[in-house]
Protein backbone atom coordinates (compact mmCIF):
# COMPACT_ATOMS: atom_id res chain seq x y z
CA UNK A 1 0.00 0.00 0.00
CA UNK A 2 1.35 3.32 -0.69
CA UNK A 3 0.25 6.92 0.69
CA UNK A 4 0.85 10.23 -1.25
CA UNK A 5 1.36 12.39 1.63
CA UNK A 6 2.85 15.30 3.05
CA UNK A 7 4.18 15.91 6.24
CA UNK A 8 2.10 19.14 7.01
CA UNK A 9 -0.99 17.99 5.15
CA UNK A 10 -4.35 17.85 7.54
CA UNK A 11 -5.87 15.43 5.10
CA UNK A 12 -2.94 13.06 4.47
CA UNK A 13 -2.63 13.09 8.70
CA UNK A 14 -5.96 12.21 8.64
CA UNK A 15 -5.18 8.75 6.80
CA UNK A 16 -1.83 8.11 8.65
CA UNK A 17 -3.60 8.13 11.92
CA UNK A 18 -6.06 5.04 10.52
CA UNK A 19 -3.32 3.46 8.65
CA UNK A 20 -1.58 3.14 12.37
CA UNK A 21 -4.46 2.17 14.16
CA UNK A 22 -4.95 -0.70 12.12
CA UNK A 23 -1.47 -1.51 12.68
CA UNK A 24 -1.11 -1.67 8.39
CA UNK A 25 2.72 -1.07 7.24
CA UNK A 26 2.70 1.24 4.08
CA UNK A 27 5.07 3.25 1.36
CA UNK A 28 4.93 6.70 2.27
CA UNK A 29 5.67 8.80 -0.69
CA UNK A 30 6.13 12.46 -0.53
CA UNK A 31 4.59 14.91 -2.44
CA UNK A 32 6.36 18.70 -1.53
CA UNK A 33 3.28 21.01 -1.22
CA UNK A 34 5.55 24.09 -1.61
CA UNK A 35 8.06 22.81 -3.25
CA UNK A 36 8.41 23.17 -7.09
CA UNK A 37 5.87 25.40 -7.14
CA UNK A 38 3.20 22.39 -5.95
CA UNK A 39 4.23 18.72 -6.81
CA UNK A 40 0.61 18.36 -6.37
CA UNK A 41 -0.15 20.34 -9.14
CA UNK A 42 2.00 18.55 -11.49
CA UNK A 43 1.62 16.07 -14.63
CA UNK A 44 2.99 13.28 -12.41
CA UNK A 45 0.62 13.51 -9.52
CA UNK A 46 -2.18 14.88 -11.28
CA UNK A 47 -1.80 11.05 -13.03
CA UNK A 48 -2.50 9.63 -9.57
CA UNK A 49 -4.97 12.69 -8.32
CA UNK A 50 -6.32 14.28 -11.07
CA UNK A 51 -7.58 17.08 -8.61
CA UNK A 52 -4.00 17.86 -7.79
CA UNK A 53 -4.48 17.38 -3.94
CA UNK A 54 -2.85 15.36 -1.08
CA UNK A 55 -3.67 12.49 -0.06
CA UNK A 56 -4.27 9.97 -2.44
CA UNK A 57 -4.08 6.28 -1.73
CA UNK A 58 -3.11 2.84 -3.78
CA UNK A 59 -3.52 -0.59 -3.21
CA UNK A 60 -3.44 -3.92 -5.28
CA UNK A 61 -7.41 -2.83 -6.57
CA UNK A 62 -7.64 1.11 -6.46
CA UNK A 63 -6.11 3.91 -6.67
CA UNK A 64 -8.47 6.43 -4.32
CA UNK A 65 -8.50 10.04 -3.41
CA UNK A 66 -10.40 12.00 -0.37
CA UNK A 67 -9.42 11.59 2.83
CA UNK A 68 -13.00 10.20 4.57
CA UNK A 69 -12.93 7.77 1.46
CA UNK A 70 -9.86 5.95 2.28
CA UNK A 71 -10.46 5.90 5.80
CA UNK A 72 -13.86 4.44 5.39
CA UNK A 73 -12.39 1.97 2.91
CA UNK A 74 -9.65 1.08 4.80
CA UNK A 75 -11.78 0.28 7.62
CA UNK A 76 -14.33 -2.06 5.28
CA UNK A 77 -10.61 -4.01 4.03
CA UNK A 78 -9.16 -4.63 7.00
CA UNK A 79 -12.16 -4.98 9.68
CA UNK A 80 -10.28 -5.90 12.19
CA UNK A 81 -9.66 -3.00 14.25
CA UNK A 82 -12.98 -1.46 13.52
CA UNK A 83 -12.61 2.52 13.12
CA UNK A 84 -16.76 2.69 12.60
CA UNK A 85 -19.37 1.58 15.30
CA UNK A 86 -21.59 -1.57 14.47
CA UNK A 87 -24.83 0.10 14.33
CA UNK A 88 -26.34 2.43 11.85
CA UNK A 89 -27.26 5.92 13.94
CA UNK A 90 -23.51 5.20 15.24
CA UNK A 91 -21.68 5.34 12.24
CA UNK A 92 -24.16 8.05 10.99
CA UNK A 93 -22.89 10.11 13.98
CA UNK A 94 -19.20 9.62 13.54
CA UNK A 95 -19.83 10.41 9.62
CA UNK A 96 -21.26 13.51 10.83
CA UNK A 97 -18.31 14.60 13.53
CA UNK A 98 -15.86 13.82 10.92
CA UNK A 99 -17.77 15.71 8.29
CA UNK A 100 -17.81 18.85 10.41
CA UNK A 101 -13.93 19.61 9.92
CA UNK A 102 -13.85 18.11 6.90
CA UNK A 103 -16.45 20.16 5.43
CA UNK A 104 -17.17 23.14 7.20
CA UNK A 105 -13.20 23.74 8.56
CA UNK A 106 -10.70 22.55 6.25
CA UNK A 107 -11.62 23.10 2.68
CA UNK A 108 -11.65 26.71 3.78
CA UNK A 109 -8.18 26.51 5.48
CA UNK A 110 -6.22 25.14 2.71
CA UNK A 111 -3.21 26.17 1.20
CA UNK A 112 -4.86 26.74 -2.50
CA UNK A 113 -7.93 29.00 -1.23
CA UNK A 114 -4.87 30.53 1.52
CA UNK A 115 -3.01 31.00 -2.28
CA UNK A 116 -6.16 32.95 -3.80
CA UNK A 117 -7.10 35.42 -0.94
CA UNK A 118 -3.26 36.41 -0.71
CA UNK A 119 -2.32 36.67 -4.53
CA UNK A 120 -5.96 37.44 -5.95
CA UNK A 121 -7.45 38.77 -3.74
CA UNK A 122 -4.51 40.36 -1.48
CA UNK A 123 -5.51 40.07 1.85
CA UNK A 124 -2.82 40.95 4.48
CA UNK A 125 -0.92 38.57 6.75
CA UNK A 126 -3.28 39.83 9.12
CA UNK A 127 -6.38 39.25 7.61
CA UNK A 128 -5.09 36.08 6.01
CA UNK A 129 -4.46 34.64 10.18
CA UNK A 130 -8.31 36.34 10.71
CA UNK A 131 -9.84 34.10 7.53
CA UNK A 132 -7.69 30.98 9.26
CA UNK A 133 -8.70 31.85 13.26
CA UNK A 134 -12.69 32.46 12.05
CA UNK A 135 -13.36 29.19 10.21
CA UNK A 136 -11.47 26.97 12.87
CA UNK A 137 -13.17 28.97 15.81
CA UNK A 138 -16.73 28.26 14.08
CA UNK A 139 -16.29 24.79 13.04
CA UNK A 140 -14.61 23.79 16.65
CA UNK A 141 -17.75 25.39 18.36
CA UNK A 142 -20.13 23.67 16.25
CA UNK A 143 -18.09 20.20 16.81
CA UNK A 144 -17.82 21.22 20.28
CA UNK A 145 -21.75 21.24 20.67
CA UNK A 146 -22.42 18.11 19.05
CA UNK A 147 -19.98 16.32 21.25
CA UNK A 148 -21.17 18.12 24.50
CA UNK A 149 -24.74 17.02 23.87
CA UNK A 150 -24.66 13.57 22.73
CA UNK A 151 -24.58 10.69 25.31
CA UNK A 152 -22.47 8.50 22.92
CA UNK A 153 -19.37 10.93 23.33
CA UNK A 154 -17.39 8.90 25.53
CA UNK A 155 -13.17 9.10 26.27
CA UNK A 156 -13.08 9.45 22.57
CA UNK A 157 -15.76 11.19 20.14
CA UNK A 158 -17.95 8.01 20.03
CA UNK A 159 -17.42 5.48 22.78
CA UNK A 160 -14.28 4.16 24.40
CA UNK A 161 -12.27 3.44 21.39
CA UNK A 162 -10.83 5.45 18.53
CA UNK A 163 -13.07 6.04 15.31
CA UNK A 164 -12.58 7.68 12.25
CA UNK A 165 -14.00 11.02 14.12
CA UNK A 166 -11.05 11.06 16.30
CA UNK A 167 -8.75 10.57 12.85
CA UNK A 168 -10.67 13.70 12.25
CA UNK A 169 -10.26 15.72 15.39
CA UNK A 170 -6.34 15.64 15.60
CA UNK A 171 -4.74 16.73 12.89
CA UNK A 172 -7.72 19.56 12.79
CA UNK A 173 -6.46 20.37 16.64
CA UNK A 174 -3.16 20.48 15.75
CA UNK A 175 -3.57 23.23 12.85
CA UNK A 176 -5.25 24.92 15.26
CA UNK A 177 -2.59 25.23 17.18
CA UNK A 178 -0.09 26.30 14.97
CA UNK A 179 -2.74 29.42 14.89
CA UNK A 180 -2.62 30.03 18.86
CA UNK A 181 -6.14 29.11 19.06
CA UNK A 182 -7.01 28.62 22.84
CA UNK A 183 -8.32 24.69 22.70
CA UNK A 184 -9.16 25.19 26.14
CA UNK A 185 -12.53 27.14 25.65
CA UNK A 186 -13.83 23.43 23.79
CA UNK A 187 -13.08 20.85 26.79
CA UNK A 188 -14.81 18.26 24.83
CA UNK A 189 -12.22 18.80 21.86
CA UNK A 190 -9.36 19.40 24.30
CA UNK A 191 -10.16 16.16 26.85
CA UNK A 192 -10.32 13.90 23.12
CA UNK A 193 -6.91 15.67 22.22
CA UNK A 194 -5.23 15.66 25.33
CA UNK A 195 -6.36 11.22 25.56
CA UNK A 196 -5.19 10.60 21.96
CA UNK A 197 -2.10 12.67 21.13
CA UNK A 198 0.28 10.20 23.29
CA UNK A 199 -1.73 6.76 21.72
CA UNK A 200 1.39 5.19 20.14
CA UNK A 201 -0.75 5.09 16.78
CA UNK A 202 -1.58 8.94 16.87
CA UNK A 203 2.04 9.89 17.88
CA UNK A 204 3.62 8.07 14.76
CA UNK A 205 1.34 9.72 12.53
CA UNK A 206 1.95 13.50 13.71
CA UNK A 207 3.93 15.76 11.04
CA UNK A 208 6.93 16.36 13.31
CA UNK A 209 7.69 12.06 12.80
CA UNK A 210 7.05 12.00 9.26
CA UNK A 211 10.19 10.95 6.66
CA UNK A 212 9.35 14.48 5.23
CA UNK A 213 9.51 16.82 8.22
CA UNK A 214 11.13 19.58 8.58
CA UNK B 1 -39.66 11.85 8.96
CA UNK B 2 -38.02 15.66 8.85
CA UNK B 3 -35.90 16.93 6.42
CA UNK B 4 -34.99 20.96 7.63
CA UNK B 5 -34.47 22.40 4.14
CA UNK B 6 -33.66 25.93 2.44
CA UNK B 7 -34.73 25.51 -1.32
CA UNK B 8 -31.47 26.63 -2.54
CA UNK B 9 -29.20 25.26 -0.55
CA UNK B 10 -26.90 22.74 -2.36
CA UNK B 11 -26.62 20.14 0.47
CA UNK B 12 -30.00 20.28 1.08
CA UNK B 13 -30.94 20.16 -2.43
CA UNK B 14 -29.06 16.63 -2.38
CA UNK B 15 -30.90 15.05 0.37
CA UNK B 16 -34.13 15.53 -1.05
CA UNK B 17 -32.92 13.55 -4.22
CA UNK B 18 -31.79 10.39 -2.31
CA UNK B 19 -34.96 10.41 -0.36
CA UNK B 20 -36.98 10.63 -3.74
CA UNK B 21 -34.72 8.08 -4.70
CA UNK B 22 -36.00 5.84 -2.27
CA UNK B 23 -39.73 6.36 -2.35
CA UNK B 24 -39.47 7.98 1.23
CA UNK B 25 -42.02 10.67 2.62
CA UNK B 26 -40.96 13.65 4.65
CA UNK B 27 -42.20 16.78 6.29
CA UNK B 28 -40.21 19.33 4.78
CA UNK B 29 -39.65 22.06 7.42
CA UNK B 30 -38.29 25.16 5.65
CA UNK B 31 -35.16 27.33 7.41
CA UNK B 32 -35.16 30.53 5.65
CA UNK B 33 -31.28 31.39 5.06
CA UNK B 34 -31.72 34.79 4.52
CA UNK B 35 -34.81 36.16 6.45
CA UNK B 36 -34.67 37.49 10.14
CA UNK B 37 -30.82 37.44 9.65
CA UNK B 38 -30.39 33.52 8.48
CA UNK B 39 -32.57 31.58 10.79
CA UNK B 40 -30.07 28.44 10.40
CA UNK B 41 -28.38 30.84 12.87
CA UNK B 42 -31.47 31.23 15.51
CA UNK B 43 -30.69 29.73 18.41
CA UNK B 44 -34.45 27.85 17.79
CA UNK B 45 -32.28 26.14 15.24
CA UNK B 46 -29.22 25.54 16.99
CA UNK B 47 -30.89 23.25 19.01
CA UNK B 48 -31.01 21.27 15.90
CA UNK B 49 -28.63 21.75 14.52
CA UNK B 50 -25.84 23.69 16.52
CA UNK B 51 -23.46 24.64 13.54
CA UNK B 52 -26.15 26.43 12.64
CA UNK B 53 -26.38 25.00 8.56
CA UNK B 54 -29.10 23.60 6.47
CA UNK B 55 -30.01 20.47 6.25
CA UNK B 56 -30.58 18.77 9.13
CA UNK B 57 -32.97 15.38 9.56
CA UNK B 58 -34.06 13.92 12.14
CA UNK B 59 -35.86 10.52 12.59
CA UNK B 60 -37.55 8.40 15.68
CA UNK B 61 -33.72 7.55 16.63
CA UNK B 62 -31.43 10.57 15.35
CA UNK B 63 -30.94 13.90 15.08
CA UNK B 64 -28.48 13.82 12.06
CA UNK B 65 -26.64 16.87 10.55
CA UNK B 66 -24.34 16.60 6.96
CA UNK B 67 -25.53 15.92 4.08
CA UNK B 68 -23.41 12.91 3.09
CA UNK B 69 -23.85 11.76 6.93
CA UNK B 70 -27.57 12.21 6.41
CA UNK B 71 -27.55 9.89 2.59
CA UNK B 72 -25.38 7.22 3.87
CA UNK B 73 -28.10 6.88 7.19
CA UNK B 74 -30.52 6.88 4.62
CA UNK B 75 -28.82 4.11 2.52
CA UNK B 76 -28.40 1.95 5.07
CA UNK B 77 -31.63 2.00 6.86
CA UNK B 78 -33.67 1.84 3.70
CA UNK B 79 -31.87 -0.79 2.02
CA UNK B 80 -34.25 -1.57 -0.81
CA UNK B 81 -33.31 0.97 -3.44
CA UNK B 82 -29.20 0.77 -2.80
CA UNK B 83 -27.40 4.13 -3.12
CA UNK B 84 -24.17 2.40 -2.67
CA UNK B 85 -22.47 0.20 -4.93
CA UNK B 86 -22.16 -3.38 -3.32
CA UNK B 87 -18.24 -3.64 -3.34
CA UNK B 88 -16.09 -2.18 -1.33
CA UNK B 89 -13.75 -0.61 -3.71
CA UNK B 90 -16.92 0.68 -5.40
CA UNK B 91 -18.56 2.12 -2.50
CA UNK B 92 -14.96 3.98 -1.82
CA UNK B 93 -15.12 5.47 -5.48
CA UNK B 94 -18.88 7.08 -5.17
CA UNK B 95 -17.99 8.62 -1.68
CA UNK B 96 -14.84 9.94 -3.64
CA UNK B 97 -17.22 11.88 -6.09
CA UNK B 98 -19.17 12.56 -3.62
CA UNK B 99 -16.00 14.49 -1.64
CA UNK B 100 -15.14 15.92 -4.33
CA UNK B 101 -18.05 17.90 -4.37
CA UNK B 102 -18.61 18.06 -0.89
CA UNK B 103 -15.04 18.77 0.47
CA UNK B 104 -13.21 20.49 -2.69
CA UNK B 105 -16.01 22.67 -3.99
CA UNK B 106 -18.85 23.72 -2.13
CA UNK B 107 -17.67 24.32 1.21
CA UNK B 108 -15.80 27.50 -0.70
CA UNK B 109 -19.19 28.78 -1.92
CA UNK B 110 -21.05 28.51 0.91
CA UNK B 111 -23.68 31.63 1.53
CA UNK B 112 -21.66 32.42 5.21
CA UNK B 113 -18.37 32.07 3.08
CA UNK B 114 -19.47 34.81 0.27
CA UNK B 115 -20.61 36.95 3.39
CA UNK B 116 -16.87 37.07 5.02
CA UNK B 117 -15.86 38.17 1.64
CA UNK B 118 -17.93 40.52 0.77
CA UNK B 119 -18.19 41.95 4.53
CA UNK B 120 -15.26 41.64 6.15
CA UNK B 121 -12.83 41.01 3.28
CA UNK B 122 -14.84 44.00 1.12
CA UNK B 123 -14.51 42.10 -2.10
CA UNK B 124 -16.18 43.29 -5.26
CA UNK B 125 -19.60 41.36 -6.66
CA UNK B 126 -17.02 40.76 -9.34
CA UNK B 127 -14.37 39.49 -7.42
CA UNK B 128 -17.01 37.26 -5.71
CA UNK B 129 -18.43 36.04 -8.94
CA UNK B 130 -14.90 34.88 -10.12
CA UNK B 131 -13.99 33.61 -6.67
CA UNK B 132 -17.35 31.34 -6.80
CA UNK B 133 -16.62 30.48 -10.56
CA UNK B 134 -12.63 29.71 -9.87
CA UNK B 135 -13.71 26.83 -7.24
CA UNK B 136 -16.54 25.35 -9.14
CA UNK B 137 -14.25 24.77 -12.01
CA UNK B 138 -11.36 24.02 -10.83
CA UNK B 139 -13.43 21.32 -8.96
CA UNK B 140 -15.71 20.28 -11.64
CA UNK B 141 -12.79 19.27 -13.67
CA UNK B 142 -11.16 17.23 -11.13
CA UNK B 143 -14.43 15.48 -10.95
CA UNK B 144 -13.99 15.53 -15.03
CA UNK B 145 -10.94 13.79 -14.92
CA UNK B 146 -11.79 10.70 -12.49
CA UNK B 147 -15.22 10.22 -14.17
CA UNK B 148 -13.56 10.19 -17.94
CA UNK B 149 -10.73 7.80 -16.48
CA UNK B 150 -12.92 5.60 -14.77
CA UNK B 151 -13.93 2.17 -16.43
CA UNK B 152 -17.02 1.88 -13.22
CA UNK B 153 -18.39 5.28 -14.76
CA UNK B 154 -21.80 4.36 -16.96
CA UNK B 155 -24.40 6.02 -17.62
CA UNK B 156 -24.75 7.52 -14.09
CA UNK B 157 -21.19 8.30 -12.03
CA UNK B 158 -21.07 4.73 -11.08
CA UNK B 159 -22.72 1.99 -13.10
CA UNK B 160 -26.45 1.99 -14.33
CA UNK B 161 -28.42 3.17 -11.59
CA UNK B 162 -28.10 6.21 -9.44
CA UNK B 163 -25.92 6.52 -6.48
CA UNK B 164 -24.75 8.85 -3.76
CA UNK B 165 -22.12 10.43 -6.54
CA UNK B 166 -25.30 11.65 -8.58
CA UNK B 167 -27.35 12.89 -6.19
CA UNK B 168 -24.49 15.27 -5.02
CA UNK B 169 -23.33 16.07 -8.55
CA UNK B 170 -26.98 17.26 -9.78
CA UNK B 171 -26.72 19.94 -7.10
CA UNK B 172 -23.46 21.08 -7.84
CA UNK B 173 -24.20 21.58 -11.18
CA UNK B 174 -27.73 23.18 -10.79
CA UNK B 175 -25.72 25.96 -8.84
CA UNK B 176 -22.49 26.11 -11.62
CA UNK B 177 -25.21 26.80 -14.22
CA UNK B 178 -26.26 29.66 -11.53
CA UNK B 179 -22.85 31.57 -12.41
CA UNK B 180 -23.47 31.08 -15.90
CA UNK B 181 -20.62 27.96 -16.11
CA UNK B 182 -20.47 26.57 -19.51
CA UNK B 183 -20.93 22.71 -18.55
CA UNK B 184 -20.25 21.27 -22.05
CA UNK B 185 -16.32 21.30 -21.27
CA UNK B 186 -16.91 18.39 -18.55
CA UNK B 187 -18.69 16.32 -21.07
CA UNK B 188 -19.29 13.51 -18.66
CA UNK B 189 -20.30 15.66 -15.94
CA UNK B 190 -22.60 17.54 -18.82
CA UNK B 191 -23.80 14.01 -19.99
CA UNK B 192 -25.01 12.44 -16.30
CA UNK B 193 -26.48 15.65 -15.35
CA UNK B 194 -28.96 15.46 -17.99
CA UNK B 195 -29.40 12.08 -17.89
CA UNK B 196 -30.74 12.77 -14.15
CA UNK B 197 -32.25 15.98 -13.93
CA UNK B 198 -35.22 15.12 -15.95
CA UNK B 199 -36.33 11.85 -13.98
CA UNK B 200 -38.87 12.21 -11.27
CA UNK B 201 -36.80 11.47 -8.11
CA UNK B 202 -34.35 14.59 -9.36
CA UNK B 203 -36.90 16.36 -10.53
CA UNK B 204 -39.27 17.13 -7.62
CA UNK B 205 -36.12 17.68 -5.64
CA UNK B 206 -35.04 20.30 -7.56
CA UNK B 207 -35.14 24.19 -5.80
CA UNK B 208 -38.19 25.71 -8.00
CA UNK B 209 -40.41 22.46 -7.07
CA UNK B 210 -40.03 23.12 -3.23
CA UNK B 211 -42.55 24.57 -1.16
CA UNK B 212 -40.45 27.61 0.16
CA UNK B 213 -39.22 28.10 -3.60
CA UNK B 214 -39.32 31.56 -4.14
Amino acid sequence: MKLYTYFRSSAAYRVRIALNLKGLGYDAVPVHLLKDGGQQRQEEYRRINPSGLVPAFQDERITLTQSMAIVEYLDERFPAVPLMPQDAPGRARVRELAQIIACDIHPLNNLRVLRYLVHELKISEEQKNDWIRHWIREGLAGLESHLARDPAAGPFCHGSAPTIADCFLVPQVFNAQRFEIDISVYPNIARIYALCIDLPAFAAAHPSRQPDAE
